[in-house]
Formats: structure tokens, C-alpha cells, sequence
């Protein structure tokens, strides 16, 4: 193990933390003079930790290893560790600020940032500086694309670790080289990422506020959107996450979760020209579960017989015994791109949705978005070659001897591939079930669906459950070790297991 | 396909369960005396379903077969269709005798029989006649060890043809060869089947009912109870389960429960004095959970606050507010036995429990118990085997150039026999996933927590759920579709999947 490069790489990490919190540091200073009250402790929060990132990265970074080499054990180590120690000190600005005044809620808020939960233990977001919630919301955008491929695109850290560490932090199966180099890939997908972004914001400065509880979006709003849609976090800056605002953004926002959701290299692909490789087996997948769960959600909250007491009668978008038909398809794709982007943003409160409705959005948290998009989840290509895995089983039941590599649009799928998907869902299953142990000793979960989808929003870092812990509700209620394991399973799934589970085997700390 | 042959071979099937009857119509015989008005119907429909099972299994048999050979796929087909048309031909006397008037209702029952799941629709048991009641768990008893194993061991049906029926019918990932021939295998193994059943039967004649609100076992109850536990059923014979018999009885049935659930040729083993071959990995795996799950439930209903209210008070066997410690580790050991082994048996109402425990309950359900047993579930050597490739993966990440195989008991496992547990797992998760959408149309499934142990209760064979199929409740609530969704995860369960899925797969059907 080299040490010394981990600690080297870790102080950059810090460093880039210290310029991350630039972002809240500025929003404090723009309203500071309106809201001086709630911004001056946050300034002087942020200031502090700004302050202890940039110092003990300092001294990390003062490591200078004298081999730059690092084997991928070095590079998975390098990356857990990362997560860890960028949620442990992005959680200063809340304690030291006293927004969030006890730091495993505070720990567990940022994990729910960087890694894009956006499962959130505040129940009433509007009270806290503005500063804080742009620092939460920008945790998402860091998060989305990954931090060590961010600062791997701006730093020149050298050659073969680039891709171990591209592998461990980009979600999916197989990374996809669109270019030779590396880097240079890591860039083109942050362009992508940045003007996608640019593109939300944009389009959300446009909402007039009709129909909207809350108005229209301000500037602040719509950035905040943005960030938290782009990383497909779901951190909102409401107490009533989206609902309060007009149908015109809650379908600007529900498109681009889509667009998120979907492999960023296809937005590359498209640039070039090329729409058939754009459009790939994945996507085409993706997008006939984003129809199909939209139609069946619609339909059977239009059908169910759900009494008007659970929703807002006021808001006057619903007939007499549910929803409009129209109201129906905007709250089923909202909540549908919301959950399979694994975002979580509400608009309504779908624990009172009929039970079919609840099965689906339950599956599309395990299902997620597409590889190499910002989404969570088991990943849509990791689907697909499961279940052609299976079809390959049944017809080598029936002709043993003509068993053929499994293809996706016309490649055959290596088998390490195949083995290392196979070996993720027994992972997914253990990290789950130990969770789900480890969570039901907490007093807090009192029933089979609010411990199991804790633990299925955490680890697919889909942010809101069902149950106790629905969109209407919040993770304050779970005791400080639940908390621990929930960050756990934040940061674990947001890497796809293995980085995080590596910590625990003991042959990782054994010299070589 | 060899149809002709599949047509021959199902035909033996149905002559053989018009020989099973029997059993059933000795009993009606011995009671028609005293019972009269409940037997006479049973009787008549007990000797219409032998007649039509003999008749239509002769017409079959004339088929004659002029090709003995059936390749892999044809003996899946006829394992699958074996399993079907028992069921099918099974319920008649339920509806024949109007013991229960639903023809699909009968199926589930009957189909919940043989695959010794133990659901039952039937509200109040003991309002059946004691020939329908012996027939359900006898079921369970030709069930447990398998239909066309039984056969087999009794009928010369050919060569290679018996390994991929076995293979198919015995649950667990790998079939032990314990002699050099199959057939005497089956024969062994049938043996050991028919000793521990006798055993457990005459150890229950011993009851003498102190402590029982059901009074002393009668013989009848015994032979029920021998047959439903040997088989890992859970069918009982009074409406209360086992609750109303005698703490001595619930002790006799718990340990042979753990014996049941034990890999039959560990005995074989002992018997030959080759212990340590005996007490293998898996075994020794298998009771260290089943350890750790009682201690553990039975701690948590111990400290546990349940109100007096959820119990019997009457019954005496409890402290002022919940369990003594000693009926705390009985109610535990007996449910955790039960669970395991996938009886499904009931002495508490665990419905009740609190949520650990309730989580609890709900993994052993899916770990189930050894290959080679009676018992449903995944199978502790699937586990086994999934847990080391997690290991091996997570070795490989760390030392990439040094792979090496799983090992078990120090012999390696087959490359082939990791890559068939990966996609049973995965098949599993597809039957599971599906099942679970389709039985949520079903405006029976309120919640999620009924659903999905509605599910996990039949795939893995146990008998009861949580929520509201919890061993208290029973399945007759559900549409008749959700039966048939369920009757299929039942006997898919029994086969381990394969043989079941083959049966939707276009090539199975096509011409070579």
C-alpha cells in the first residue's frame, strides 16, 4: 500500500474542498445584508472551514511521495477514503454554524449531499441560511459526476491510476473511453455535465410562478434546482420539496431528470452524429421502463379510489374522488423520472398512492438510472445483462452444448464483465440485508417497509422511502447508529460496494 | 421432445397418485363409522378421483414409447409438468367432497401440499373431514422428498434419464451421489425419509397433553403432524397450528424440524460412522444460524414491551408484561425451527413480534435450509457459496493477478456449479420481482409488508407471511389470479425455478 500517494491525494482532496465551499461563501456574502441574523454565523462557518480543509490538506499534501505508482487496491482505498473524509469535513459549515448543531446528523446530511441522496434528517429546510442550503445543493453537483474524476480532469495525477480510479467512482458496469485518453474523457463529460446544467438554469429563470403555492422560482431557486437536479440528488429548498412550484418547472425538472439519468456519453455521441450508437440497448431499456412505470402509475392513481382528505383540496388540481387525468400523467412522470433518476424530489406524497403505484416506485429505486449518468441505483445496463443472463441459463437447459456469449447491441459482453455484475448483486444483497439487521435494533423503525426502504433509498441513493420515511417525512427520527449505517450504505452505493466494502477486508491493510 | 415418453412417464405419475389416495381413503374408511356425515362425501370423492387418475394415467401409459431417451430439456418439462398435474388432479377431492367448493382454491391447497409450502386457504381446519385433513399432509409427506424421486426409486425408468430428474427434484445447488447408481441413492435417501418420519411419530404418540388446550395428541394427530413436519409442510390440523398441544410435542417437533432441514445423506454418513463427512460445511453453517437466531429472538421478545393484550392470558405462559425467559427461547427456537425449514408451522402469532425479530423471521424464510433436505428457502449451501464469491471477489480486487476457486469443505467448487447459483439468484430476484407487481394488482395487498412475504412465503415454500397472511390469517382473501400467481411461485420454489421457467421459454417447444 502507498501510503504516502493516498495521503498526498487526500490533501488534494481537501484542497478542492476548501474551493468547493467558495460556492456558499459567496451566496452567504450576497445575502448577508438581507438576512444578516441566520447568514453571519454561517459566513463565519464556512470561513473556519475553509480555513482547517485548506490547512490539513496543506500538510498532506507535504507527503511528496517519492513513487507515484498506485495499484488498484491503492486506488479503491483512495476513493472511499475521499468520500469519508470530504463528507466528515463538509459537515463542519452546519455544526460550527449551528444549523445542524449534532455532527453525525450533520455527517449524515453531507454523505446525503455528496454521494446525491438527498435523504435528509432537517424537517423544515426554509429555516436554515441561504448559504447552507446552496452549500447542500452544490454537494449534490460535486457529487453527481464524482469528486476524484472532477479533480482527475483538472490535475495531472499521472497515467494508469486514472482508470482505476474513473472505475471505482463512475457508476456502471464498464467505463466507456471516448477518447484515448482518459482525462481527456473525464473533461468531455464535465462539459457535458456543465452545460446541461446551464441549460436547467436557464430554463427554470423562465417560470412566471403560475399556479405555483410558492411563487415563482427566484434566481437562488433556480440554481439550486439545478444543482440538486443535475447531480440527481434531490435536496430541496422548500419544506414541500417541489410542490410548491409551478407545473411549467415540475415538467422542466422531470424532463431533465431524464435527461441526467441517461449516459452522458450519448450526449457526446449525439454531438458527433452518431444517433445510433447514441441510442443504445441501455437507453432504449430505460426509457420503455420510464413509459411503461409513467402509464401504470397514472392509470392506477387515476383509477384508485383515494379520498380527498390526503391531498391538498386548495391547490385545486384534482377532480372530486383523485386526480385529472392530466394531473394524474404530470404526478406519475414527476415521480417516476424522480425516483428511477433516483434524484427523490416530491411533488406529492406517494405513500398514500394505491399499492400497485407503491410497488412500482419501490423497484425503480432498485433499478436506477443508466450507467455513466449522475443517477444511483443497481444501474439499467447491470439489469440488462442480468436478465440476459438468465435467458442464456434457460437455453443452456435446453442445449447444453451450445452455450453462447451474452451480446448487447451486437458485442458480446465479456464474461469478467458478466462475473463482476453477478458479484455486485450478491455484494448489493449482503451490504443490504446486514443493513436491514443492523437498522431494525433501532426503537424508530417499527415496520418491514420503513426499514427496507431506508435502507433501498440509502444504498440506491434515491433519498426519500416509504413508510415512516416518505417524501412527507424525514431520517431525523433514526438513532445515531442508524444514522452511521445509512451514511454507510450512502456512500457504499454511490461507489457500487466494492471501495467501501475493500476497508473491511483485512488483506487490504496487509503489506504486499 | 420426446412427447411420447413425457405422455408415458405422466401417466406412471397419475397411477402412482391414485395409489397415494389410498391413504387418505383408509382414513375415511376408519372414521366413516364415527364421522359419517363429514366422510361419506370425502369418501366418494376419494374413490371418483382414483378412478379418473387411473383411467386417464392408463390411457397415458398406452402411449408406449418406441425412444427411451430424454434429453435434459424433456426432463425438465416432465418434472415441471409432473409437479402441475398432481396438484391438478390432487384438488378434486376437495371439490369433489365440497370440502372446498373453488377448483382454484383446491389447486392452491393442494399445490401448497405437495410443495410442501403449508399456505392454506382453508379458515377453520378442523370443520374438514379427517380424510381431507390426512390428505393435505400426506401431500406434504410425498412432497417433501419429491415425486419423481420416489418414482424412480421404485420404477425402472432408464439410465442418464434419472440424473437430470433428480437433478431437477432435489433441491440445492449440486446432487451427492452417495452410491455409484442412482436409483439406489433415491432408495437410501427414501429410507432415511421413512426412519426419522416413524421416529418423530412414535416419540409424539408419547404425548400425554399436560400443559395442552388441545388435550393429548390422538394417533391421527401424530401420523398428521409426522408427515406435515417430515415434509417441511406446516399444514396443521387444528385451526391454532400446533399452539394447543403440549409443550413436550412442540419440543419433539422443533428439534425434528432442525433434523428435516438437515441434508438427508449427513445421515447416511453417520450411519457409516464418517462424522466429520456428516458435519459438513453447510451443516455446520446451517445450525450456527439457527443458533444465533433463536438466542437473538428470543432475547428480543424477552426485553421486548408486548403488551399482555397480544397474547392468550389464559394460556398462563408468560410473564406480567410479555415472555419468561423460558417460553421467550421455546416460542423462538419453535418459530425459528419452523421458519428455517420452511414448515411454516405457528405456536405465537409473530405478527406480533417486534420488528427485529420480524426481520429476522423474514431472512430465514429466504435462507431456508441444507440442500439435500425436505426444507425450501435458497439453501444455506447457495448462501455459502454466494458469501465466499464475495470474498473472492473482493480478494481479486486487491490482488488481481491471483484468482483462485471457491472452496468448500477444502474441495474446490466447480466454476459451473458458482455460475448456476449466480443465475438461480438472479432468476429468483426476476420470479420474485415479477410476482410481486402482478399480486399487488390485487386490491387484497394493502400493504407492502403482505405482499412481498406473500411472495417470499410460497417461492421459498414456508407456508405463512407477515402482515396479513401472518400464521394467525390464512391466504382465502386473495384473487383468484393472485392464487394462481402463487401457486405458480410454489411449485417454481419446489422445482428451483428452472424447470418451471423452461416451461414459458419458446425453444423449449421447438423441434430439434
Amino acid at each position: 500500500m502507498n501510503y504516502k500517494m493516498i495521503g498526498y491525494t487526500l490533501g488534494w482532496i481537501l484542497l478542492f474542498e476548501a474551493g468547493f465551499l467558495a460556492v456558499p461563501l459567496i451566496t452567504s456574502l450576497s445575502y448577508i445584508g438581507s438576512e444578516y441574523d441566520k447568514e453571519v454565523h454561517a459566513l463565519i462557518a464556512i470561513l473556519i472551514t475553509m480555513a482547517i480543509c485548506a490547512a490539513v490538506g496543506y500538510l498532506l499534501k507535504m507527503l511528496r511521495p517519492a513513487k507515484r505508482v498506485l495499484y488498484a487496491r491503492d486506488g479503491l482505498v483512495i476513493v472511499s477514503l475521499s468520500w469519508i473524509l470530504l463528507s466528515a469535513f463538509g459537515a463542519l459549515p452546519f455544526v460550527i454554524s449551528g444549523s445542524i448543531p449534532n455532527y453525525i446528523d450533520a455527517f449524515f446530511e453531507t454523505a446525503s449531499g455528496f454521494t446525491t441522496t438527498g435523504s435528509s434528517i432537517v424537517p423544515a429546510v426554509e429555516e436554515l441560511p441561504k448559504s447552507m442550503l446552496m452549500w447542500r445543493s452544490f454537494t449534490h453537483w460535486v457529487g453527481g459526476m464524482g469528486v476524484l474524476v472532477f479533480i482527475m480532469a483538472f490535475l495531472p495525477l499521472g497515467g494508469a491510476q486514472n482508470l482505476h480510479i474513473m472505475r471505482a467512482e463512475s457508476p456502471g458496469p464498464t467505463v466507456s473511453k471516448l477518447v484515448p485518453k482518459m482525462r481527456m474523457t473525464a473533461l468531455i463529460l464535465y462539459v457535458v455535465y456543465f452545460i446541461l446544467t446551464l441549460a436547467l438554469f436557464i430554463l427554470l429563470l423562465f417560470d412566471n410562478g403560475a399556479d405555483a403555492a410558492n411563487g415563482k422560482m427566484t434566481a437562488f431557486d433556480a440554481l439550486n434546482t439545478a444543482f440538486a437536479s443535475a447531480g440527481t440528488g434531490g435536496f430541496g429548498i422548500k419544506n414541500d420539496s417541489l410542490a410548491g412550484f409551478s407545473t411549467y418547472s415540475q415538467i422542466v425538472v422531470t424532463v431533465f431528470l431524464i435527461f441526467f439519468s441517461i449516459n452522458f456519453s450519448s450526449y457526446y455521441l449525439i454531438a458527433k452524429f452518431r444517433f445510433k450508437d447514441a441510442l443504445n440497448l441501455e437507453v432504449r431499456v430505460f426509457l420503455a421502463i420510464v413509459v411503461i412505470a409513467i402509464v401504470s402509475v397514472a392509470l392506477n392513481i387515476y383509477y384508485a379510489d383515494i379520498g380527498d382528505a390526503v391531498y391538498d383540496v386548495a391547490n385545486n388540481d384534482y377532480g372530486e374522488n383523485g386526480y385529472s387525468l392530466g394531473n394524474a400523467f404530470k404526478h406519475a412522470a414527476f415521480t417516476v423520472a424522480s425516483i428511477i433518476s433516483t434524484a427523490g424530489f416530491g411533488t406529492e406524497n406517494f405513500v398514500a398512492w394505491p399499492e400497485l403505484s407503491q410497488i412500482i416506485i419501490c423497484l425503480l429505486m432498485f433499478i436506477g438510472a443508466c450507467a455513466g449518468s449522475t443517477g444511483g441505483g443497481i444501474k439499467v445496463s447491470r439489469i440488462v445483462i442480468l436478465v440476459k443472463g438468465v435467458g442464456r441459463e434457460l437455453k443452456a437447459a435446453i442445449h447444453p452444448r451450445q452455450v453462447k456469449k451474452i451480446t448487447i447491441d451486437d458485442r458480446p459482453v465479456d464474461n469478467e464483465v458478466v462475473r463482476s455484475v453477478n458479484s455486485y448483486i450478491v455484494c448489493y444483497i449482503v451490504v443490504f440485508v446486514v443493513s436491514l439487521i443492523l437498522i431494525s435494533l433501532d426503537p424508530f423503525v417499527t415496520d418491514l417497509t420503513t426499514g427496507f426502504t431506508a435502507v433501498s433509498a440509502t444504498i440506491n441513493n434515491v433519498g426519500p422511502g416509504l413508510g415512516a420515511i416518505g417524501p412527507a417525512s424525514n431520517f431525523a427520527g433514526f438513532s445515531w447508529f442508524s444514522k452511521i449505517v445509512l451514511s454507510f450504505n450512502m456512500i457504499a452505493g454511490r461507489l457500487e460496494l466494492l471501495p467501501m466494502l475493500l476497508l473491511f477486508a483485512p488483506s487490504t491493510w496487509k503489506k504486499n
